[in-house]
Formats: C-alpha cells, structure tokens, sequence
C-alpha cells in the first residue's frame, strides 16, 4: 500500500519496573517487525526509551513527540525528534497521530492518554496494565480496548485493529 | 485575603443524564457562595452549562475554556470565554487553572482531565462518578481524590483541600 | 450590557527598556478605568507586570494565561491566574482570547502574537513599535491595525475598534 | 552519521500564486536530494501540497503536523502524519521540530511562524518572500535569516545553517 505509514503509539512511563521496561522493549521490536512506525513521547527513560531501542534492534522508524523546546534529551534511537514546548499537552498529539494505541504500565500521563485514545475514537491494546472495567467502560459508549498479557498477544490485537481500519 | 482569587474547576460531559445536571447546577450555585471562581469548558451544554447557570444564580464568576477558536458558541452566562483553538489541547488548562477539580460523572474527556489533575497534584472530587479505584489510584503515588454523593458533600471536600493549601 | 467581559490583550516583552514599561503601565490603567479585563501573559517583569500595575490602580480586573503549569512565578496583581504548561503555545490563547490587542514594543513573541492576532481577526493597536508595513500588510488581506504614539491614543483606537464590534 | 534524521520546515499559504507554489515544488525536491526531512503543515493545497510533491518526485520522506484531529484531508504524500487538534498551536510544533526553516511567501501564519522560529534561535530562509527588515530585526537580538531569490539559493543557505550547526 502506498499512502501515509502506520503508526503504533507506545505509551507508558518514565520510572516503570523492570517487567514493564523489558515488555516495551519487545513490543518496540516487534512493531519494528511489521513495518509499522512506533511513535512515544519520546523520553530517555523507562518505557519510551525501552521501546525505542526495541524498534531500532528490528531496524525499524521511531518518532518522538517531546514535552520540551528542543531537540535534545530525547530517547536514543530515534529518527524523528518532534519538541513541541507544550508539556502534557503533547499528550493529545501522542494519541492523535497513532492508528492504535499500546499502553504500557503507567500513571496519570498514561491513563490520560487512554481516555484521550478511547474518546477519539483510537483503539487502545493495554499490556500488562488494567486500570479497572469501571474507567474503561466510562471513556465511551464505543470505546475499543483489549487487555494483553505480553508483547505478541498486544501486537496480535494491534494488527486485529489495524485490519478492521483497512491498514494491514 | 488579597492575591489571585481561588478557582474551582468543574468537569463534565455535554451529554448529561438529568440528575447531573441537576447537581452540576447546585455544584455551581455552592461554588459562587463560596467566593471561588468557576472554571469549566465552557459549552452551552451539559455540566458545563449548568455549572454556570447554578454560580450566576449566585452572582459567582464564571470562565470558560473553549475548544474553538471564537467567543461565540460557549455557555451563556460565562464572565469571562477564553477560546483556544486547541481542542482537546485545552483539557490540560481546565486542570492547571484550578485549585481544586471536581469531575461530574461524564466520559473519556472528562476522565482524562480527572489523570491530568491527579498527576499534577490537583485534588479531585468526584461528584456522583467512581471510575475505579484501580483508575484513581494508578493515576499517581500522592494523588488525592474524594468520592462524594452530593453537591453539598462535594463543596465540603473542596473546602477541605483549599485550607490545606492555606485557600480558604 | 449584561454578556461575557470585554478583554483587551496587552502583549509585550519581559526585558522592556523604561519608557516602554511606563507605557505599558499607563495603558492597564487606561484599560481598567474603561471597565475592560487586561488579559497578558502574566509574567512578573516587563510589559506584562507593569500593565497589571496600572490595571490594579484603577481597580481593573487582570488575567494572566502563562507559560508554566503552576500558579506561582506570575505577575503581582493578577486576578486570574491560568497556567498553561504549554509555552508559546499559549500565545495563541492570548490572542483568540481578545476582543482587541495591543502591542507594546517587544520581540519575537510579540511579533507572533501580531500575525496571529491580524490572521484571526482580532484588531491590534501597535504603542509605539512599528514592524514595518510590509510584514502588517503581509499578514492578512483584511487586517485592521493602528499605530499608536501614546497609550492614551492607543485606548482611542481600542475603543473604535469595541464600537465596531458592538462592544463599546 | 547516526542519530536522528535532520528535518527542514517549509512554511507557506493554502493560497499561493503559482510563482510560489512552483518555487515550493521545487524546494521540496531539492530538500529531498540532499536526505533530509521535509517537515510541514500538511494541508493538501498551495505551498504545503506542492513541497511535499517535489519531496516525493525524489524519494524524500515527508511529514505533516495537521490543524486537525484525523489524519484524512492531509496532503498527498506524506508519510507521516500527525494530527494535533490543535489548529494553529501546531505552528509552534512546526518550528521546534524544524532544524532549519524555509518561509515560503505567505501570510499571517506563515509570519508567527517565521517569528517564532527566529525567537526559539531556529534560523530562517526567507524564499521570494520579504516582510521587511524592520519585522526581522525586532524579532530577536540574535536572529539568523536570509533572503534567497529561488529555491536553489535557498537550499544553499539550508546547507550553510545545518554545517554550522553540525548536521550536514
């Protein structure tokens, strides 16, 4: 297909544990794996660095979108460093520029971004992350999400979700 | 006390069922008596327009954070509109903005400014909507929130967290 | 006229040279004794805390949208003080937010609140700064702009440009 | 060299003449020749549509930071594209992710953009467009800009900022 390139959000935090660090790993490697671009928020850290350094052991192309002004202090490996100055406001671009959303363990940055996903109508694959059916449910009436409990299960629903878009 | 005047922030769906409308209208009626000024999203529906026709009813100050780009289209009754042309963008300076958050049962939107709040050290209280405390308490280590069943309950809390802050 | 506060923006540079603080001090003051909020971004030096200053004198109501995402480190005086945590992002909000702008002697910032302003139709008033007519012509095919010597022709301009608007 | 990819901004209208939209062409091209990045607003018309055809005629990669919340009504061509929601709070993105920028004539987008870039220190090219040196000037005390006459001129000032900075 020519046209614009698929691109698979990874979400998660800066201070995850090692679990969650060696999933984002396999994960970024395996989005490497199909072809598909892997967009993060871009930090040196945790699980934006991990899936970075996944998706460049596959060769693959990693973007960046940045809390800060400049280019630096971004995750090793990435080919495009996108600063956009905007903090957390950053986070709806994260979302927006994604066909589908993996989210990695995290926090209030994270579970903002799923809300944002589900509520934009962007499907969300949760790694090894549940923050309740209660939340989920909430975000709206055709919310799609799935709960995966390791790498390739989270990459087998992505690329379900990407065939339903006609991407795939 | 000189300074900046205190801001509550109401959050809530366009979309509301009667009874949340219903409290967003005393919501906003308690806050204006309080002297606290109300900050919502602006719209002329839902929680946002009740919240504001509740605190005018009181003779409160009420501003609006909108996700277009003019003045027109935002709730009637608003003392102050402050159009972004940012969308969702806005949703992070709703949360910023206010001393205290109290989140209206409502959907992805608003449980994505609920993360954001929590994240950023704003106090939420939860007004008539529980989204899990798998949710809430995911969303950050220090994060403080309070369940509460009615508007007046509501207002307690608020109160609550302000003196904490040396607010109120 | 019951209806949302009429806002005129002031924007300005923090490392303003004395006679353009002292202009930017007179025009907040200006601005309150007509009733209108003076809405800058908020920053405790320059152009922006002198024209809070003035406002506050005249017991003008003043709005501060900043930078940061917290309340503290803005201008002395401010009513509303609303943390964007969005940097120069929030230009735009300075902008969109106004009825009319006015422009005190400034750089790059100010400059970009200019184009934006005279792209998205709001009127600007430039006190004592004139960036050329090519780059004003330049930025808008139906752009309404003044030069302005001193603040009190300034405020003249502002409010024929409110009368046009129906708001004065 | 390793490391992220260099990325030059083309700025421009929807509605340029075609002098200018074939100026854009051309740049496109040539940006694309020498390996970097061709970063944009992604609007399928004028300077943005053609820059990114004459990207694509050599093989170039292509980006587009959107208005919008959907990655359709984007540009024929990019490979990347990153909705924002943000309607013109993108152009802040647009410029911090850009290593080097090329105005292209325009209006008062185009102009914040140009003014934003020199006051975050990203240097300009000014191609067939001149919005006066009064504008330039004020923009920032250390403000690097050239005027070019056509794109190949352009290019060559592109090339001489990127060794300055080490990039190329």
């Amino acid at each position: 297909m020519s046209g614009r390139r698929t691109v698979v959000g990874v979400m998660g935090g800066c201070a995850a544990e090692s679990g969650t660090v060696e999933n984002a790993r396999t994960l970024g490697r395996l989005i490497a794996e199909h072809g598909w671009v892997l967009l993060s928020g871009g930090r040196p850290t945790g699980v934006m660095q991990a899936s970075v350094d996944g998706a460049k052991e596959a060769g693959g192309f990693t973007v960046g979108v940045l809390f800060d002004t400049e280019h630096a202090d971004a995750a090793v490996g990435l080919d495009l460093v996108i600063p956009t100055g905007m903090g957390a406001g950053r986070n709806v671009i994260n979302i927006l520029a994604s066909d589908v959303v993996v989210a990695c363990r995290g926090s209030g940055g994270t579970l903002s971004e799923i809300a944002l996903a589900l509520r934009f109508g962007r499907p969300v694959v949760l790694l090894d992350f549940d923050p309740g059916e209660a939340f989920l449910t909430a975000c709206a009436a055709d919310a799609r999400w799935t709960l995966a409990a390791d790498p390739r299960k989270a990459v087998d629903a992505v690329r379900g979700y990407l065939e339903e878009a006609g991407r795939a």
